[in-house]
């Protein structure tokens, strides 16, 4: 599994993702699930991914090949596409199409598939953040609804509900999704460190702040204990 | 959906459900979860149920109608069988047979199951806890997991992880399971008020205490307002 959660605040976008991989318990590894595709000062794009790597890994290489073709245009490329809307369009087509073939090669039971959350902003335009289904539809994040998530979603949501709005500051949303990735840690073994965490500010249009978290990482562990004792602490103050 | 939870203690077992029941997001009623069987000082059974309503309905009635079967036996009445192990034997056996009638009768696609939660104790044996998976086999709650759970679980789950231990108090565990609900309310419609609420002291053989909470119950409402204070308190402490 994968935990993927992306933010979409007045400040800018706060995004993180775990990096396990597994096929089966017993097969464990580490694959980076964040992808970052810049021109600073023009163009950020952000691609989390969580599913089938062999979906999501073909996907990501169609879509780098796809910028790199001397023959690009703003219908195949993301850092030619004329709006975030069609960036989104492209990745959620290659996708499904990726998806469709894989598919295809594998029978119903074994059926791959992956979803992806694609955050961005080019010079001109507004910060824009999506989520991808596997069948290559899409919703966006709004103020109503700042948050997106993919992957074990379920354990870190209860967190976000409560903690984010449009206006929280981009250290407070830092906190909040890595305390949300805190709980899904703890209570799913197939979510798991390092972490990648992306701070892209507002009209930047590039990523202002890249940090990988490492097992072990001080600073992460001493937040994982402070919220574990706030939590503790906040129960024992409680009077039913 | 559905959210119960079942807490195994040093000094007794406390069970919580929601009652709500949906065909549809359009088509919303409210059901009774937990059932009760009991024979003060002699024994006590509680089962809840998560799952398809017409698959739990016809089990219960069948382990009701089995418990006044004038013919009933240790085979058949979970009122009569010797043992708690033999009483959730019992509970699966039953409810894998209406599951596969029931399914029978639909198409693979709606396919309908049920899982539940057996809590009990008889005189001179101890307290146990069981999970009853649609297929009738069951996994019991042990010192190491001293919690159960069954429906819509993921939501409530990293606060049962951080408090519960089997030296919890009964007092402490009511709030833990309070929380882990109010958790799960928040982030899913389909699981609602109000709840049903038991604590079985140790060897009481009975159910010590029983509680409805409505919507609206001003002391969970309280508690749920103390519960987010402290954890917007928590948040705002921590520092990264």
């Amino acid at each position: 599994m994968t935990y993927c959660v992306g933010l979409l605040l007045n400040e800018g976008m706060v995004l993180l993702s775990d990096t396990r991989t597994n096929a089966g318990l017993d097969n464990i590894s580490t694959y980076r699930k964040m992808f970052t595709f810049e021109e600073p000062g023009e163009r950020v794009i952000v691609i989390m991914t969580a599913g089938s790597l062999s979906v999501s890994q073909t996907t990501l290489a169609q879509l780098r090949e796809a910028i790199e073709d001397p023959e690009a245009t703003a219908e195949t490329s993301i850092m030619l596409a004329p709006t975030l809307l069609k960036v989104a369009e492209i990745v959620g087509d290659r996708l499904a199409k990726v998806r469709e073939e894989i598919d295809h090669k594998l029978s119903a039971a074994q059926g791959a598939s992956a979803s992806m959350i694609v955050a961005g902003q080019r010079k001109g335009g507004a910060m824009r953040l999506f989520l991808i289904y596997p069948e290559g539809n899409f919703i966006e994040a709004t103020e109503d609804a700042p948050f997106l998530q993919i992957g074990e979603h379920k354990y870190g949501k209860p967190i976000l509900d409560r903690v984010v709005k449009p206006s929280t500051s981009l250290s407070d949303a830092q906190k909040a999704v890595l305390l949300s990735m805190d709980s899904t840690l703890r209570s799913n073994l197939s979510v798991g460190m390092p972490l990648d965490l992306a701070v892209i500010e507002k009209d930047a249009c590039q990523v202002t702040l890249r940090r990988r978290i490492e097992a072990g990482d001080p600073a992460f562990r001493a937040m994982s204990e402070a919220w574990s004792t706030a939590l503790r602490d906040g129960f024992a103050r409680i009077v039913i």
